[in-house]
């Protein structure tokens, strides 16, 4: 019996070869040709699958972008299991903070391709749209965590959930483009975390 | 009498070519032939100022970071004058962060310029060598305004500068990034950077 072509798997295949040659050498080294060498497939069969060097470029970071969000579920719902007797909002939003920064090779790759994709999109209107949305998903959930921690009595009333999670979300990022340059040392960016989760509630 | 050669000026005549192709196009389209077309001026006079065009890409952005502390402080020189009375250091450091973002034209190509040699810095180690320093002078200009503010009692003597000043830096440039791409708007965005200022400061 043949074995079973999964569509999907081959995509996600030839995804990640986008991945790696963005970030080892910039998105602009991208083309059909050699990410069919390096996810080690025919050409005619990334043609087949992405049509164009474009529809790849903007499918490949949708795959980036839903393997992220998989990888900061299973490792919030890791820190949940393994504190039966429940997490204080506090913990839950470290870890998701933690999360964006470049803590492995695998979240370095991840922002490093993420950024090559910000700056390509500034010179590219249809990588742009594509790119961009007008959500603010991170900022959104990062909101939502504090308005929980509020209600259950753990915050300050007078914080303003929205604009505290708008600086946290961006300034994390920020802070981790200093982490990929080795500009700053993941343990300082972790401090400075932890710091802003005291100011907002209390002593840990 | 012939006019005199204004080497420097001729210089940052060619350096403000690169920035603007850099701004249009990317920093990967920067080439010494179309820098000279941009400039209007030779490409023999490109070579002889700048040699390499590695040359061209560390002191053209050198250029613009001196151009950019230029104009910061000549705001703030403009803030400090318009309040003879003395002006508050709440005042300066709103000052100072707004000064990061995109709010015109020159800024906005700055910034652009600025992520397009952050992101190629991350796969050329020359350029990266050039472009950063261990240094974190921004971080540190800010942290020290906050010290000057606690010293004169503006500020509740817990929070840490460091810390503060390390995620306002970060978290606006940040926010600049989303602004570049008109994923927000100028207001909400100095809207967030005052309700952080009233943390810090209490109501104006």
């Amino acid at each position: 019996m043949p074995k079973r072509v999964d569509h999907d798997e081959r995509r996600r295949q030839i995804a990640a070869a986008v991945w790696r040659i963005a970030a080892d050498q910039g998105l602009d080294a991208v083309n059909m040709r050699d990410v069919a060498t390096q996810a080690g497939v025919s050409l005619r069969l990334v043609q087949y699958y992405f049509e164009t060097k474009h529809n790849l470029l903007v499918l490949a970071l949708r795959y980036l972008n839903e393997r992220s969000e998989q990888r900061a579920a299973t490792r919030i719902a890791a820190t949940l299991a393994a504190t039966p007797g429940g997490t204080s909002t506090r913990v839950v939003l470290r870890e998701a903070l933690v999360e964006f920064l470049p803590i492995d090779d695998e979240h370095r790759d991840t922002l490093r391709v993420h950024l090559a994709y910000y700056v390509r999109s500034l010179n590219d209107p249809e990588l742009a749209a594509a790119f961009l949305t007008d959500e603010t998903p991170l900022e959104d959930l990062i909101a939502g965590m504090l308005e929980q921690a509020r209600e259950a009595g753990e915050l300050a009333s007078r914080i303003d959930a929205q604009r505290e999670a708008d600086l946290l979300v961006s300034g994390v990022n920020g802070l981790g483009m200093d982490l990929l340059h080795d500009r700053r040392q993941l343990d300082d960016v972790v401090a400075t975390i932890d710091y802003h989760l005291t100011r907002l509630f209390g002593d840990p």
